[in-house]
């Protein structure tokens, strides 16, 4: 079956945005659509000029016989600091205030187009750099994690606090957690993550940074590389930073319990 | 600015697909792309013929002035039979065996691609049922939960064991595990349900049941309607199944701890 330049269109668009990071020979295409390679060649620039046009991220053409091209995620700076915005004021809302300094997020981790345009836009920042595996503490964290995992397209692995029988055999370390100072444990199961990966840490609220300081360490286990740490959430409001090295999309800048009053602002994202 | 077919068929394609079952009417594409309806118009024929082809999905017309396209998504019963059988091979690896006749699925759970095409086939079978939100239990079910709620676009509710401050005021309910026979508690947070939702449970694994009716005994205390119950593996070696009404795609139907056996078959989603 031979097909038209519009269908091959629409089925590269949704093929290549279901493979991110992957890359695709121009005779894969060229065989699943019975079409020339020049016509693909064609349809890929097309492809390519609307996604940079648009701001859906961009095609890397490999050359050579083991070349093809390669869907990269990306976001537009613009449409990313519109939707930050958005998010603060969202995240700035009275009723988020709960005992303790924290904030009600569930809803919002909970929408999977908002879970969707944060994965990308942390993805993004990352999409040139070497990302092997992304990895999240259970439970806050593992939409977020999924998110960036699904547009970097890599896979997710998730640190627990205790360990369960459908982990296998398992690494623990202890770690004091920064805002509390008490000692605890993280598991990670052993055979999830080979040595030597290169490894993005997601979540979605770093306080002091204690739980992300334990996970740093417990990679050290695994000899594996941090790529980098990001998160949705900091809270400003901590004498001391565990982590240096990290993006953030908010700052939760000022609580006043009192007044009910929430401060979000800006991460440092768009600064970093 | 102006926009050729082409680069509206690639544009409206990514679109679509980033929000399914959301209701967009042809004057914002026409706005979008400044054309005129009747060119919107045959786009998305093309769009449509070419997904219904290709087994992405549909688009749905709704007419009048209120109305616009919908795109649905779907797969081909002959593309899910296929990865179904791909993944009864990959389960059945005598190295998943964990102690107590569980299997490790951490890998499978972990990929993206994996979990994306799951969590579509699923959707597939939900998408023309009222379907508001999807609930699962913390942990092991979550990755699924979001996929489908992503092919969905509605949003998640994360059943918990225990109560965490980030969760405001919850509900908690006691129920009987159907394996071990044993007491538990399960928390959902108050705000994060509506009263009177259509819910789907998604789970990554079924023994007996006795989570699965746990969860259905809490949407009771939300007064929601349970749209469906679907997991990914039930395991068969139970005496008694507690939930009668669900969908599995994976069935395990032994497993032979001597002989490091696993046999894993296709669950009900081609016969119910």
């Amino acid at each position: 079956m031979k097909f038209r330049r519009s269908e091959r269109l629409v089925d590269m668009t949704n093929f290549l945005l279901d493979h991110p990071g992957q890359l695709i020979s121009l005779t894969f295409f060229s065989d699943k659509y019975s079409s020339a390679k020049s016509s693909i060649s064609e349809d890929l620039t097309i492809i390519k000029e609307t996604f940079e046009q648009r701001g859906i991220g961009t095609l890397q053409t490999i050359p050579g016989a083991a070349g093809g091209v390669k869907y990269i995620v990306d976001i537009k700076e613009e449409e990313a600091r519109q939707f930050i915005e958005e998010l603060c004021s969202v995240m700035s809302s009275p009723d988020r205030l709960l005992p303790g300094g924290y904030l009600y997020m569930n809803d919002i981790l909970g929408r999977p187009q908002m879970v969707n345009k944060i994965g990308r836009i942390i993805a993004a920042s990352y999409a040139n750099k070497k990302v092997d595996v992304i990895m999240t503490m259970a439970t806050k964290g593992i939409p977020l994690a999924y998110s960036v995992a699904n547009h970097l397209n890599v896979p997710v692995v998730i640190v627990r606090r205790d360990n369960k029988v459908t982990e296998g055999p398992t690494v623990s370390i202890n770690y004091v957690s920064g805002s509390s100072k008490r000692i605890q444990t993280m598991v990670l199961s052993k055979r999830s993550l080979a040595t030597g990966s290169n490894v993005l840490i997601v979540d979605d609220f770093m306080k002091a940074g204690g739980t992300l300081k334990g996970m740093v360490s417990l990679l050290e286990e695994f000899d594996a590389t941090v790529s980098g740490i990001a998160v949705l959430v900091e809270s400003e409001n901590t004498e001391e930073r565990l982590v240096d090295d990290y993006l953030s999309l908010l700052k939760l800048a000022d609580i006043d319990e009192k007044d009910r009053k929430i401060h979000v602002t800006f991460g440092n994202y768009f600064s970093s």
